[in-house]
């Protein structure tokens, strides 16, 4: 694809569509904005935008739509698959100056929000008011929500509140030609033709760029109970999983880590935490509810599933700490795995039950083709983080024959009933594997709605097909 | 628009697509298949095609797409708003014979099962395993899983559990053209390009044909307790409803019932219940869990809301039976207002806390223009079911002047934050009114949709835009 450099007077148009202020082109700038959490790679934009407003949006896309000037949207720049890289230059549009929490409404359990708030700044913002907003990915303390929207983000909650998707209500959205929408209605049920909100979410700025967010709220639950079972085997850890919702209990969190996950981050975050001998697998399971003793219940019956499971040992954190303690190990996983070797993440995801298959699978692709992993995740939605790790493969084969491993995994995640993004999306680096899972009819549609939103294909160009 | 009449070489070739015996053209299926459950409107199709299988819609469709033959699918025939009217005549596309319930799979707490399934008989199966199925529309009892589908159905536990969007993983769904998809995987969460199983739900059958649905399923609550509240005022039962959610408690369920919508179907229904004077109100609330002892604490929480709110009695019902007998009152409250008078309903949702606003507006509007009406529906979600009573207005300003008010009751909903349909969904009577609501900006995304799927516009033409 080719587009327009940005020229002197195209650069004095954006300049007067969005102020000075909000303009950079110092090296500097254009060097930081070059890269997201992705592996290693880089992608210069030409000029790095940062309006201040809805209006700011619209005109700049104006301008950039009428000289055919690419433009890619940014949130925290925490996203995992290149979603958030300018590869064809242009405009970098950063929404960190939509900061605003616009209204935290306590009489419908619903807040408006702006995309570039910290989605962690927004959890407690609302908890504050006895709230809850329980989308929180590991990256919650310095993600935006704007960038959970484009993503479908999920967490570890999502097992028992859902994603991202069961809580947004309705998205301001600037379009690629500058025309501005509302995609819903501020309505916990909503019938009223194409669901253009649900379209958003998971479009990774695509389609159009949100400017507010109105997302439901829950009454915070009172209490919470952490508890961590320890296994032999991965198999069985992950066996264990499906048969704690055949045996009625959903829990608020169930997150699966290996040993060498735990024993990364336990070196990297210096946390207290002993990795016994024979351990070699992980549950964190969290309940919450405002009752502690049917919470307590919940957690016999999980306790006597786990033992079904040959979990060898179980503890229970029982004051604030401990519990910060467990979920910073689990939240930490991929930064410490990231400081100890080259590595590329995958993030697939199955039908639960499937994920024994799955974690075996991915065991013995690797010892085929010679790469180790480390993988960790929520796994009560399935959704397992493989993280690839480099070992003893040579340059050669990291470069050119890991690709092969990969696809190997992703046709083993899709024979399972899976996808090749739970939560991390597509972006840059998954695209090339859609096609083991998508039909050119199915990829085809996609294009086909990106065609009506963005027929000149200036926003976030080359990502998802 | 203009169609091609189905000719006897058409005919042909739609019956060797699908077999003779799946063919109807007798006078009396063409007069049942030529209306549902919306008002009165007829009208009747060329050709009734009942397909058993994808296979069969496929080739169907394959035909009418190159012959410019419209194609209305169909489910229970249930629907309010007219989406399965085969206005422009062609085929009615009937799923009645996709009847089977493919898998239960106990492991992963999902099924997979066809759209002609009715509802009912698909939450009775999956509670015979121990599993919770909870998007149950009032027509339950006829009204297919696909219809369900197609209008982003909800019902009374979407309060506690989510619209039907929250339950549907995957949809194997034909194309316009004849082409076969699954929109998704059979997963839990779903990062991996534009959510075309998001897209297809709530579409109306615009966009393409559903065979088969894969749901998520939830272990079945084994307690429920069932209270009803009575009041002397509309306002202040609908403002006791946010003030719920306000004191941390979710119900299962959270239904307003106006005076005499109670009396009509006490009488249509022969329910032993006695309408009280002073009594102009009514909340049913529903709580589930497993464990009684937290059921009762939440609902004395809800009892000491209703009191704040001037509730004069508070029934408990104790058994099956009970409970069974208010539900019904609830579920056949359309039925009897229907028998009692000639009516039109609208299906108005507004952020919870604007529910006083709107029904006293929908009150004052009424009075104005001649009309009363009758209310109820899922007040937990905001989701009030107007269904307006012919009374004294004169036959002309029934025909004339009602549109005005009605024009007004979406306004008044637009106003609040509201859309003009929770859950009916807009079809063929609620299109003229969704200018109210959405720009031309935004019908034209929708459009330019529906054009991506059916560049033909042969399917379900004339409905939602």
């Amino acid at each position: 694809m080719t587009y327009t450099k940005i020229t002197a007077e195209i650069l004095a148009e954006i300049t007067q569509a969005v102020g000075a202020a909000q303009v950079f082109t110092d090296e500097e700038s254009l060097i930081n904005y070059a890269h997201d959490e992705t592996e290693d790679l880089k992608f210069q934009p030409e000029v790095v935008v940062k309006p201040l407003n809805t209006d700011g949006v619209s005109a700049l896309l104006r301008v950039c739509n009428t000289h055919h000037v690419p433009v890619t949207p940014r949130g925290g720049g925490t996203g995992l698959s290149g979603a958030a890289l300018p590869i064809y230059g242009g405009v970098l549009l950063s929404m960190e100056k939509f900061k605003a929490i616009l209204d935290i409404d306590t009489e419908n359990l619903q807040a408006t929000v702006e995309p570039g708030v910290i989605t962690e700044e927004f959890i407690n913002a609302v908890a504050e008011k006895g709230l809850l907003y329980p989308v929180d990915p590991s990256s919650k303390g310095s993600c935006f929500i704007g960038g959970n929207v484009a993503h479908g983000s999920g967490g570890p909650r999502v097992v028992k509140y859902g994603t991202i998707r069961e809580y947004i209500l309705n998205l301001e959205v600037v379009l690629p030609n500058g025309d501005v929408i509302w995609t819903g209605a501020n309505t916990l049920k909503y019938a009223s033709g194409y669901n253009l909100t649900q379209l958003m979410i998971g479009s990774e700025g695509t389609l159009g760029v949100v400017t507010k967010i109105v997302t439901k709220l829950l009454p915070k639950a009172q209490h919470s109970v952490l508890m961590l079972g320890s296994f032999a085997e991965n198999e069985a850890a992950c066996a264990a999983v499906s048969a704690i919702f055949r045996a009625g209990i959903i829990p608020s969190a169930l997150e699966f880590m290996e040993r060498r996950g735990v024993e990364w981050v336990v070196q990297f975050d210096n946390i207290k935490f002993e990795v016994k001998d024979g351990v070699n697998a992980y549950l964190l399971i969290e309940f919450d509810g405002n009752d502690m003793d049917t919470i307590f219940k919940d957690c016999e019956v999980v306790n006597g599933v786990l033992e079904q499971f040959n979990c060898t040992d179980v503890l229970f954190a029982d004051t604030a700490q401990q519990k910060e303690e467990l979920w910073r190990m689990r939240r930490t996983m991929a930064e410490s795995v990231k400081s100890n070797s080259v590595y590329k993440e995958e993030d697939t995801v199955v039908p639960r039950a499937a994920l024994p298959k799955l974690i075996n699978g991915i065991k013995e692709i690797g010892s085929r083709y010679g790469f180790e992993s480390v993988c960790y995740g929520h796994a009560g939605d399935g959704n397992l983080h493989v993280n690839i790790i480099k070992g003893h493969m040579s340059d050669a084969d990291w470069k050119d024959r890991l690709k092969d491993g990969i696809v190997e995994i992703f046709e083993l995640t899709t024979d399972l009933g899976g996808t090749i993004s739970g939560e991390h999306g597509i972006g840059l680096v998954q695209k090339e594997f859609m096609p083991i899972k998508y039909s050119e009819i199915h990829l085809n549609l996609m294009r086909g709605i990106k065609s009506i939103f963005d027929p000149n294909t200036i926003l976030n160009p080359g990502k998802i097909f």
